[in-house]
């Protein structure tokens, strides 16, 4: 059972990759066409200064696929741990954007990293996919017969990035999209393998993911086309970006308290706070919000854009070397979509 | 752990769900200007005579989604446990054919059937993907903390269904298609709650769910189109049925033995088969070379299409009520996607 085991779930090692260099608003400006005040709007209303993409923004070429990106990201996550793919009996990923409907990416990456004859997931999810992941493989190795885990989340917009879009034709919440979102994948092994008496180690205290929709119209909604019902100029992708300001620093306000009352922990306990990571401006007010004063906010977003369920493992990778003994560690997102609630907890043991 | 507490795994109840009347290989000859001869082929090689479609074939308009199928089914298998949305603590779809990248097609259904802050979870798979639900969640219920989940599966084609092409004009592979497949969706409710003395109930034995890919090329692809990669006369669907062909057979047959090692049975000890549903023809000669002599076929695809995710719950909705007391039922289902090896067993006790 999970609530006997929960201390014996470890978090070994992180991975992450993210395509080609950064690309700046400036450049982002340059490319499609827009002005200096422009790029001082998304600098002061968005806040986020880099993203980096899978598409080559001159030729148009697609250079990375998920699979690209999540290969990357396991590989230096096993590296990491000092293990194979022959080592690992259960692959999870998390992704809003696969690269096909079939076969799964997951597939592909497990096959590129040599994993083969175990069990395959791949959940389909914006922002929560990653604490899906997570959470589902933690909890499937509770209940016994694994011992590794490769966790993996990505998102590539490729398919959603017309280069050939007029922006300055464009709706506001649809420029906006332009500024927000990035391409990147992340991985993580899980082990519930016994640690050395006295070695320290990261455990995964808990993930919390739960649907939070009722009556709710969807905050984000992103359509994929098939060969029969595709219309040209149909951009396949809305938002409500006044539902999702009003409602996001809420819900992340009660994740923070879902999370501290199930660990027994208080906001002073924290030590690290991840918080989510929709765009450099909304994650200070998020921050703001949530008040965890004594905790250190790790936040990515502002140079890697919005690459969905890649953050959670960009902030993994980047609290993980700091860790000392004791230390605790909170991560928190939530995903507009359908509104659903997400984090998790670590503790340095 | 799950090894101490597979017995306590129930299915207590599944629904179904199938789009308008069946459509017969004639009326679908009629509608694409093929001849009788056609028909005659459909019937003898396919052996698919009937399937279920979301899409209108004379006017055009898709009058079911995934979400609408997938809200029916799980309504009645609700019903038919005699339980309501509340009771339900974790939902687990498994589809290759979401209705939209996000939201999520689970956190729709859920919402419709008045379910709301739990986990849900969508499982991207094309025929493994029910049974992958259906192993996700009876582990997450064996890590504790889960009473009842509802399980779902499903697909809708219609995306891909196009009504203007011209069958005459296109290659074999895909002249097959359009007899093959069909819609649909099937729900199970899955309970661990405890069991009064001496009432009968039937056991989630085991699920398997195996990638089998090392190295193999994809035996089916199945593409999404957004906005900016969308080209006019892309198909997105490519099949090699030359190597399903070979290999389902196979793969189903290591699939039964390795069920059957892991169960301790033998093959005398089956009493319903239910075996992998690509067409009626494939399914007949699968399932001679399956050779288990004693159990009775329970095949749907006959009469329903390939609905891929729908299979499995058709079959068992097929194979519920006739279950008494000591029955033994194996599922078996082949993803040639990048093949996944996929099974479950059932015991009446």
């Amino acid at each position: 059972m999970l609530d006997d085991m929960d201390s014996s779930i470890r978090l070994l090692s992180v991975g992450t990759a993210l395509p080609g260099p950064p690309v700046g608003n400036a450049e982002l400006a340059r490319r499609f066409g827009m002005d200096q005040l422009w790029v001082q709007w998304v600098d002061a209303f968005v806040g986020t200064r880099t993203r980096h993409l899978a598409v080559d923004l001159d030729s148009g070429e697609v250079r990375y696929s998920l699979a690209d990106l999540g290969t990357t990201a396991g590989r230096g996550a096993l590296a990491e741990a000092g293990l194979t793919g022959a080592d690992v009996d259960l692959v999870v990923l998390g992704t809003a954007t696969p690269d096909n409907l079939m076969p799964a990416t997951v597939n592909v990456i497990a096959d590129r990293l040599g994993i083969d004859g175990v069990p395959t997931f791949q959940l389909q999810s914006g922002c929560a996919g990653a604490f899906q992941a997570l959470d589902v493989a933690r909890r499937l190795m509770a209940a016994g017969g694994y011992r590794t885990a490769l966790v993996l989340g990505g998102d590539v917009i490729a398919k959603h990035y017309d280069l050939d879009m007029d922006l300055r034709s464009l709706p506001p919440a649809e420029l906006v999209n332009v500024a927000l979102f990035g391409d990147g994948a992340g991985a993580a092994v899980l082990s519930c393998a016994p640690v050395d008496d006295g070695a320290e180690t990261t455990v995964l205290r808990t993930v919390l993911t739960r649907l939070t929709g009722k009556d709710r119209a969807p905050g984000q909604v992103l359509e994929w086309f098939g060969p029969a019902d595709h219309e040209p100029g149909r951009t396949g992708s809305r938002e409500d970006y006044k539902a999702i300001e009003e409602s996001v620093p809420a819900m992340a306000e009660e994740i923070l308290k879902e999370l501290l009352d199930e660990l027994g922990w208080t906001a002073t306990d924290v030590d690290y706070l991840l918080p989510p990571q929709l765009s450099g401006r909304m994650t200070d007010r998020i921050t703001t919000r949530l008040d965890v004063p004594g905790a250190q906010e790790i936040s990515v977003v502002a140079e890697t854009g919005n690459n969905a369920n890649a953050l959670p493992f960009q902030q993994l990778a980047r609290v993980l070397p700091r860790l000392v003994d004791g230390d605790r560690v909170l991560g928190i997102a939530v995903e507009s979509s359908k509104w659903i609630k997400a984090g998790f907890a670590l503790e340095r043991v």
